[in-house]
């Protein structure tokens, strides 16, 4: 197991494994350190090297891929329900694993692991809903020419492929799940690769849940360590849905394997999303200072490691010190410190790489941006900073209007948001646009007509808008949390994909085919078929 | 104008200019030749050297967007009607150009002109459902959390970029209004860049419909001659739909530009597309006939110059020979030579550089199979094969499974088939999935439940699968006939695009977002929507 100076080596430290072709298998060499975050010890370590892939996705999509589209919609949502309770019993092993590997507050990690079974449970029940059909259709058949017997109608054809699901470090758990719901629902199998640096919890939960023999086999593998040459061996009906670094998506779209073969792909990237305070909500409102609890909530949780969190702070020009001043009040109720401390509010980050990488972020962020809050004395409860990734949350004020690029392009992964002021409603929607996309924009307001205006101006460029207005001010998910019902992915920047958004999801596991027939043909394709609309 | 030593100027050549920015512009230099096939006149020469692209593509997202969001769908479906009227009272001057410029027999121009205004037609019809809105929407809100207030609503947002629209040589009319009758419906400017070699029709019917003052300023724009830097200034909000080989295909993807601002891209490239025999139709029946008939209709008709066309023809092998012999002697009906001449049933393909690429293509395919049919004594009536582009129907059969990639892989874009034979249903599907993704592949049988087994088994790879049973012998629109009303578009190798279907075909020209809101905003929001489902 790799070291270095700095890191001890915790005494109970995993080394981490790799499910393939059904069974258990450990890569050679040293492998990758897995860090607790809160106190640099090292707590697990993970290595691929060797590992055959291209044998591994074959069994996948041979074994795996068979065996779950022998199932109906209606058999695989049982079992995703019975994925859903088998890690809900569990649930505070996952915890303790999310604090020791993640540095997780509990309200971090019920994101995370809550966030996972409560996906589960609802893609078991509206899965259900598909009944013992084993194809989608959309709309039913309908007549093409002159002769009424000659008919059309699009289904959606299960892909006899493998899932090859690529996630990012910030959500081992429900990044894993949300991707395996939709996918093992629409009968592909799921090839899971967790961001190495927190991949224990995820090898854990699939350990789990092969253990309580759910799955048909091969239908869920999952890869611990560097992904190797795994792209290189994709093929016709595999896909790939990535969640990460716009960078690592782009090179994704790259790699050559999947532009010569069109292997369809899903990103969902790390984007600059904003929340616009609307022109009318008054400093001494109620609702002036829940938006800066939103915005402080999204800053903190998860210390700010949420590809969904708030990094723009669009506030009018003249509530700009106001707002600065509710941001600042809120911010400095901020405990940060070890996440084991019941006290503490805000963990690490998940390691001194990406501590290093916050700095830098910050450091370009000046160039265009003044320090609104900082703590004054930063130390970490329970923590000390030497060991500890810890970052201090930071608010920034963009200075002035014009060369600020950076303030819209260059985005912090950790607790740290930028103030910018805006003139009217249609400069405000226009900021919001320089992200270049986004997964998610909030905007706060007791006008509904402003509401609706900002709904269908920022819907060009985003992937969610939330609009939040007195009567759901308590009620509201919160700008940053994904809900498996709504669409989850934004243009551009935020990678251009579509994930979850109910049964609609089930389309990038699918082929569409449009069908041409005699009526009786399609009267026969079509009762196979459930409709994911009704 | 550029001319070699064989290549005579037609006494009427046009210099082809380009519509940008709202104003017709040439480029500079001499640009290329566009011939004539059966002669290899020069009929015409396009040049874009020196256009401002960037400036160009400005005026289309600032001016044309703007204009053209201002209108509601209804309304834009409206001018496509008038489009349509346009088009149609110059229908014999589009035929005069489409035998001039392309080869084409009336019958093949019929499929490009009529098919381009058929299209118009058919979204101006379904267009007019969608009433006075401007977005999409699908489903209806629903509760998100437990207070009945918070909800949620899927919508559909016009991009507010502009499209590329990037068509293939042999659709010159269809590929530019196919594409752009779904981009104008959903309120996004057109910018089209027909393949150069067939430009001149393009450019005429753009000119016609910008006489005829249909469109507001900015909704359509067309490039001729080379895209240069086009794609270096898309940007967010910009889409590119484009019709090609799959290897110009591939280059766009591979597009920095594309590849980093995660443009949206459709591609829609050529596949090897497979007509099956089923076991049972014996040979001396009528679907039999038919069965040939159609496999060397799509062979000959635009001479074998469609994306959809066959290219392989799989047969039970107990009936291969018969299938040959069948095939034979209707291709022995192929009147190949200048298309004026009312006897001729194939005329030239689109050039000696496509020839050429056939020649080559046939080569290749001769490492794997062998020449089944071709004519005896190949001499095209009224024409050459010195200046005319002629190519001889050729079907070929292949010597042996196993080794036989290249059957499934070289795309020979001509009068060019080859017959495969198969062992058994799962043999002939596994040979049909082997071209790596098609768009169309058909299925020719009288068992009804043979073909509802073949359309689940083919829909993994294929974007269409049309399924003949004697019922709609004679009334289907055949295999390589697109429909607005179908999804047009294959995974894999042909593109992984999705086109027309009919107004599911506007998603990829709007944003889909998960609004979240409280019951009366999200009301306002879903009142300025239609349900395309409906």
């Amino acid at each position: 197991m790799a070291t270095t100076a700095e890191n001890r080596v915790a005494s109970d430290a995993k080394v981490l494994q790799s499910y393939l072709g059904g069974k258990w298998q450990a890569g050679t060499g040293e492998g990758t350190s897995l860090i607790n975050p809160t106190t640099g010890d090292i707590v697990a370590s993970a290595s691929s090297k060797g590992l055959d892939l291209s044998t591994a996705l074959s069994y996948s999509r041979n074994v795996g891929g068979r065996e779950l589209r022998k199932l109906t919609y209606a058999q695989r949502a049982e079992l995703l329900g019975k994925i859903a309770d088998t890690l809900a019993a569990r649930r505070d092993e996952w915890f303790e694993i999310a604090r020791k590997n993640s540095g997780n507050t509990k309200a971090d990690a019920a994101i995370d692991v809550d966030g996972s079974i409560g996906t589960l449970k609802y893609f078991a029940k509206i899965g259900a809903k598909l009944g013992d059909t084993r194809m989608l259709r959309d709309g039913s058949p309908s007549r093409l020419a002159r002769d009424p017997n000659f008919q059309g109608l699009h289904l959606g054809v299960p892909l006899d492929g493998v899932a090859v699901h690529i996630n990012a470090f910030n959500f081992p758990a429900w990044g894993l799940w949300e991707k395996a719901a939709v996918s093992l629902l629409a009968g592909v199998p799921v090839f899971s690769k967790p961001a190495t640096s927190t991949a224990w919890l995820a090898q854990e939960m699939v350990s789990a849940v092969l253990e309580a023999d759910i799955l048909p086999p091969g239908a869920l593998s999952v890869l611990c360590g560097s992904p190797n040459d795994l792209l290189d061996h994709l093929q016709l009906g595999d896909v790939v849905a990535f969640t990460g670094s716009a960078d690592t998506g782009e090179g994704i779209r790259r790699h050559p394997r999947i532009r010569k073969q069109n292997i369809r792909v899903n990103i969902e990237a790390d984007s600059l999303n904003a929340a616009l305070l609307g022109p009318d909500v008054q400093p001494d409102s109620m609702d002036f200072g829940l938006f800066a609890r939103e915005v402080v909530r999204e800053m903190t949780s998860k210390t700010g490691q949420k590809c969904t969190a708030i990094r723009r702070v669009l506030v009018p020009d003249y509530h700009e010190q106001a707002a600065i001043d509710a941001l600042s009040a809120q911010l400095k109720m901020t405990v940060v410190g070890d996440p084991a401390n019941a006290l503490v509010t805000m963990g690490p980050v998940v390691n001194m790489a990406q501590r290093k990488s916050i700095g830098e972020g910050i450091a370009q962020l000046n160039t265009r941006a003044d320090v609104a809050y900082e703590p004054d004395n930063f130390a970490p409860l329970d923590a000390d900073t030497e060991h500890g990734a810890f970052v201090a949350p930071t608010l920034l004020r963009a200075r002035e209007k014009g060369n600020d690029d950076v303030i819209h392009e260059v985005e912090v992964f950790g607790p740290v948001a930028t103030v910018v002021s805006y003139r009217d409603k249609h400069d405000a929607f226009a900021l919001a646009r320089r992200g270049g996309g986004s997964l998610a924009a909030s905007v706060f307001s007791g006008d509904t007509n402003f509401l609706t205006e900002a709904g269908a101006a920022l819907g060009t460029s985003h992937g969610r808008v939330l609009l939040v207005d007195p009567s759901i001010r308590e009620s509201h998910t919160g700008h940053g949390i994904v809900l498996p019902s709504c669409m989850h992915g934004g243009p551009g920047r935020a990678g251009g994909g579509e994930e979850l958004g109910g049964l609609h999801g089930l389309w990038f596991y699918h082929q569409r085919v449009a069908m041409q027939g005699a009526g009786p043909t399609l009267t026969a394709l079509n009762e196979r078929a459930a409709d994911p609309h009704e």
